[in-house]
């Protein structure tokens, strides 16, 4: 305990800016759609969600047909459908290493035995997917290509095209996790798993990141076999999900709103991510960091790993809040690693954090 | 097929009016709502729920403290959480039989066995509850004590204190499943099962009959270390419930609109409920059903159990549209049985449907 301790900084949840969050505009759209749609968002009605958002995500992100999407309450709940339609206590499912803690639960929960394989600047590490395909024989590999939770490393082309190749050559179903897929600060965008490989490919995304958290509105694109099964799974967990949310989302992109949201997100986020890696740049080069670009993640390796337990203890005494490295690992071993959340902090405190990080280092 | 076809009646879905579904209300409170909490309904949260809604619910519906209630996305979901605690490979539930179809394919997909106990007019029979306990140490025991689903069935006062004394004593937790409970058109409210006895019983409830199912709104209460544990795998599920939707049943609650709504609803489907049991009565005397004094349905027993496919098929030809007996069954067994709701009829297609029921009887 120091008087560091009156300033804290917090580089704990993936969360969005409290600035950004967008009540007035949800008030607006929610009214406008109930009352034109009335009672087709208030009956019981059809599992999948409510058709005309199905149709504008297959048109506006996934080009498919309908039929291969389903909108549910949520991501990680259409997570845990597919868990449970895919796993048992005998299958094996592989994952980045690290990965989102939250995803690793689900499959543990699932019975599953999760195998991550590391992960590299510019996504796995390719020799050790094939031997961990070879030896387990999963029936899921969860990856996120796009600026990943935790570290925030966007997968190549070139890889892309060879974990898509090898998924369906070893019969391995791909979950690919895509919620900030939209946030792209700088680059290009690279085709996701689904385009490269649509059957063997189930993508799930969420407009948490893009709209709020609060709406829980989030889809899944996968082939119409696949979206059939999760829809019934979902039919007898929750009936119909949350149209009211989902008649909401379709306002919005109705009106052109959600386009002009991204672009302000983008503009809001990037000089939090600059400011991230020029800060890094500056006062921790001795540190190792993916050099994200997009999302809300950068990943930093600390110089030496058996130092990771000081780190972290001290780091609380200075004032900053971390996310325990460990459950981003399904070894538990997270070494070294510190994840940092930048869209909810000013540039001025993710200096102001990094210069802690780096003093707390020099400190122990 | 006949011309009696074109004019279908269903008999089908347990759902609201389409007439009381109230769009207007809805747009109205979620404007005023989001306007006025802004954030906290859009971030991510607790996922216990939004707090302002707990406490009411534990003031007006539950006599409970806060920490006793968790509002989820629906109850159904709440009954599937529950099932993942409770429930494995090696447990036993039992049910009433009959009982809600949806409940039942829960209990089995946690992997339980599901054991039914006859229900009698006045609830469950006692002896047969008593021996299956003793027989199958069942973990649950999933009673709908108020205006039951699928029969109408309201246990009496003296049976509820047996059920939950009995429970206490064989340490069986019963989940109380109350979604009809404030949907009584006559006679008087008797006390809950929680109520008489808190430590054993898990209730459970939903807005979707009080004010519509597109809201999505169920809440559980129970003893606080249960309730945690709910919260716990919540969490790890969806994070956070939906709290938009949240909001605006605490809107409603607050602008006095709920009792109001109740009342509404309650004379609305007052009439429906009497035009049901009057046409059963002149058209259909040798059958037997339930005297219903609330909620969604009157169980009807054909009066011959051996008749009931050519029955269903017939009703079918008919034009009648009826839910299949067996689903309402853990044994798949049944004979004799005719679910019938009546909110989403008006007094004529009732009184039209039950002479087409008596009419289709008299044909076989």
């Amino acid at each position: 305990m120091n008087d560091k301790k009156t300033k804290s900084i917090s580089f704990n949840r993936g969360i969005p800016a409290e600035e950004s969050l967008p009540a007035g505009k949800i008030a607006q759209a929610s009214f406008r759609i109930l009352k034109e749609e009335r009672n087709s968002l208030l009956q019981y009605s059809d599992s999948m969600g409510y058709l005309p958002l199905r149709e504008d995500i297959a048109n506006s992100f996934t080009k498919d047909s309908s039929n291969n999407v389903l909108v549910g309450n949520g991501s990680l709940h259409l997570l845990d459908i597919i868990a449970n339609l895919y796993l048992n206590e005998t299958e094996v499912v592989i994952v980045e290493k690290p990965t989102y803690d939250r995803a690793i639960t689900i499959f543990e929960r699932a019975g599953a035995e999760v195998v991550g394989v590391s992960l590299k600047d510019d996504g796995v590490r390719l020799r050790e997917l094939k031997e961990a395909i070879g030896q387990h024989r999963p029936k899921l590999f969860y990856t996120i290509p796009d600026f990943q939770n935790p570290t925030g490393t966007t997968t190549t082309r070139e890889k892309r095209k060879v974990v898509a190749d090898l998924s369906e050559k070893q019969g391995v179903t791909i979950v690919e996790d895509s919620p900030y897929r939209r946030l792209r600060y700088r680059g290009e965008d690279l085709p996701t798993l689904r385009s490269l490989n649509p059957e063997s490919v189930i993508r799930i995304s969420s407009f948490s990141k893009l709209i709020c958290p609060g709406i829980r509105v989030g889809w899944l694109a996968g082939e119409s076999k696949t979206v059939e099964k999760v829809a019934s799974y979902a039919e007898d967990t929750y009936i119909t999900p949350n149209l009211i949310s989902q008649g909401l989302v379709y306002q919005l992109i109705r009106e052109g709103w959600l386009e002009e949201r991204a672009k302000e997100l983008i503009s809001l986020y990037r000089p939090r991510l600059e400011a991230t890696l020029e800060s890094l740049e500056r006062y921790f080069p001795e540190a190792n960091w993916v050099d994200t670009q997009g999302g809300f993640f950068v990943g930093l390796w600390l110089p030496d790993s058996t130092q990771t337990k000081a780190f972290y203890s001290r780091a609380e005494d200075n004032g900053l809040t971390l996310s325990g490295p460990n459950g981003f690992f399904p070894d538990q071993e997270g070494e070294g690693f510190v994840r940092l959340p930048f869209p909810a902090l000013s540039t001025g405190e993710i200096e102001e954090g990094i210069k802690k990080l780096a003093q707390t280092w020099q400190e122990i």
